[in-house]
């Protein structure tokens, strides 16, 4: 397998677009990696888009518009690891040596289909009984706080932290840091989570252009090389599940810290998750930041800050950011590789030289059912 | 890039099954290919399911059940060519050395969505003016007609050989030969075009097992080799455009004709992608089976009669099998595997060696917009 780099990365600002059809949103993205690197359209060998609801041809509607045109080209779909999966898939052609070039776009309009919770499907029992994503997540919170001693206080520190991140970060949906009392005074949504213990639903797209050792060097962009790249789904169970560990994110982690060589002590951020705060513990946990049962206390220590052991979510995560679900793998691409090439700006992680990105989607018909992909990048000395 | 092999292939029969959901589909095409098989579901490195209506994660809701959990699974969506785009994923997986042994599934319940034309969207504005996929294709058989001298009476007997041929297949939708008499008196649909010159909406699942050389020889089993695979998207016009040359088949073909070092003379069949009758005379030409405006005289002639110089869909085609759309292209491999292990029973085509599938989807917002997958399989000395 060849190495794999991100040569370049732009993100349509995450937000409420109602004026903007999904391609048009994954257009702005494209265009905009395609025109801030300069590499012409006909030298992207392949596209592969990330969306759950963008509709058939999705990617076609994007990339011919962008003059990515007669080229492979594919939607690939995996609920929240939608635009993960498509990264994965684009490293896999790029490592083969399939491809020398690829453009990836994550997309989503959420706006389209209205407010409130978007059920995956309505096939599943579970959905018609009620259990859709914030109860999901409502009920892993308390069995983790009944396990562990955590409170309310620590999930709303999550949130603090996060949506503080994220009020430095343009490209953010949400963009005021909120005080502990905001968050716990926000409006109930699924005890124990009010609303900004949850990530809105959000319009975007985001773009990320992988590339070969060759072509990087030609092009004399900054880089970021891909060390892992990962994609797990979840396991059946119709017996017992542990509801405080994520399964289906320990197996994608361990096997992208297997593939990279890289350990959890080695990372100086992760963009992670954080669908919901309680997301923050269970996967920390699960990605080996934390001894299970205490990524509470790490929290609340400061260890996940900016400036702590590992930044966790230092552009603010799915809680600032916003949540439009096939966008959101590939902006934690493109947020990681401005991270690694010393480009964050205001939400520069100091000496940041390993990322990780993780997303989890699915989880309704079971505990851990679904898409994880796990990516871990390195900058490039 | 390693040598690529189908171990084996099911299809779910494909007809009006309104008791059951695109899921329940893929599982009985799944679970009947493993059984027959008898490949362990841990074997399964990975899941590739091709679909367009079948929902957020239904990859995992089909492969979950069959045992395939936990693996990196997929769901692709390319139009019609969903279910040849999801093939080519997985042999990229197999070719590029990354996965042994690959599972991939086809599935459309089109029934769920009601009668009539699907449009794929409702976002293009040809759409909302009635350009849906059988007034496209009545424009572009008018200007067949138009610029080559064929005749209705043409159009007529392509669905009169490919219901000939599917009246023998078990896994078809329409099993009933039908006379030219019979096509022509069937209700008009857009003129040319009557019913029986059109696919039916149908219901389905496929499914074929993808595998290197290594795996195929410790299986034992019958084996095709994956000679190509390629997928071509269209390419964006704003000015005219030729309606009678499908220039993203051409382009397809070419690519796959380069790949395997196969000619058009050596194909014994070909699946074509004849949604619409005259869908076999514009691809048969892009693929360089008879000369430009010549097809309808090789169809007149016999020439793509199974006995005939090469069979042009001896399954039945889409036109007598029917076209659950992202089933189709797995289950043109699927027909096109048992050819050439010689186990294709009364369909079978003498002496069979060399296999082309084709699939091609979209085309209403252009001419030639959308998706197109190629794949040529040889029989295994």
């Amino acid at each position: 397998m060849k190495n794999v780099y991100i040569a370049g990365a732009a993100v349509h600002p995450f937000g409420k677009h109602r004026d903007m059809s999904a391609a048009d949103l994954g257009i702005s993205a494209a265009a905009a990696l395609l025109a801030d690197t300069g590499v012409a359209p006909e030298a992207v060998q392949a596209g592969f888009v990330g969306s759950v609801y963008g509709g058939s041809l999705v990617a076609q509607r994007i990339l011919q518009r962008v003059g990515v045109s007669g080229q492979p080209v594919f939607t690939v779909e995996n609920a929240c690891a939608s635009g993960g999966s498509a990264v994965h898939l684009a490293w896999q052609g790029v490592a083969a040596g399939v491809y020398d070039c690829v453009l990836v776009v994550g997309v989503e309009n959420l706006s389209a289909f209205g407010g409130g919770t978007l059920p995956l499907t309505t096939a599943d029992i579970e959905i018609d009984q009620g259990v859709v994503m914030p109860a999901t997540y409502a009920m892993r919170a308390q069995r983790y706080l009944s396990e562990t001693g955590a409170t309310v206080a620590d999930l709303t520190n999550v949130a603090v932290k996060n949506r503080g991140n994220g009020a430095r970060n343009s490209r953010a949906h949400l963009r005021a840091a909120v005080t502990a009392e905001q968050v716990e005074q926000s409006r109930p949504i699924a005890d124990p989570l009010h609303l900004f213990h949850c990530c809105p639903n959000s319009d975007g797209a985001a773009a990320v252009l992988l590339c070969s050792e060759d072509f990087a060097r030609e092009l004399g962009r900054p880089t970021a090389r891909v060390a892992a790249s990962v994609v797990r789904s979840g396991q059946f169970h119709t017996s017992f599940r542990d509801m405080t560990w994520p399964d289906i994110t320990a197996r994608a982690a361990e096997a992208a810290y297997a593939m990279s060589g890289i350990t959890p002590a080695d990372l100086d951020l992760v963009e992670l998750h954080d669908a919901f705060a309680i997301a923050e513990f269970l996967h920390t946990e699960a990605l080996g930041l934390a001894e299970r049962g205490k990524a509470y206390r790490a929290v609340a220590n400061g260890e996940f800050a900016v400036d702590g052991r590992v930044a966790v979510s230092p552009s603010g995560g799915l809680l600032s950011r916003g949540h439009p679900v096939g966008a959101t793998g590939v902006s934690q691409l493109a947020e990681s590789y401005w991270q690694l090439i010393g480009a964050a700006g205001d939400l520069q992680v100091p000496g940041a030289q390993v990322a990780l990105t993780h997303t989890t989607g699915g989880g309704i018909f079971g505990v851990d059912n679904g898409a994880c992909s796990v990516h871990i990048l390195t900058a490039e000395a």
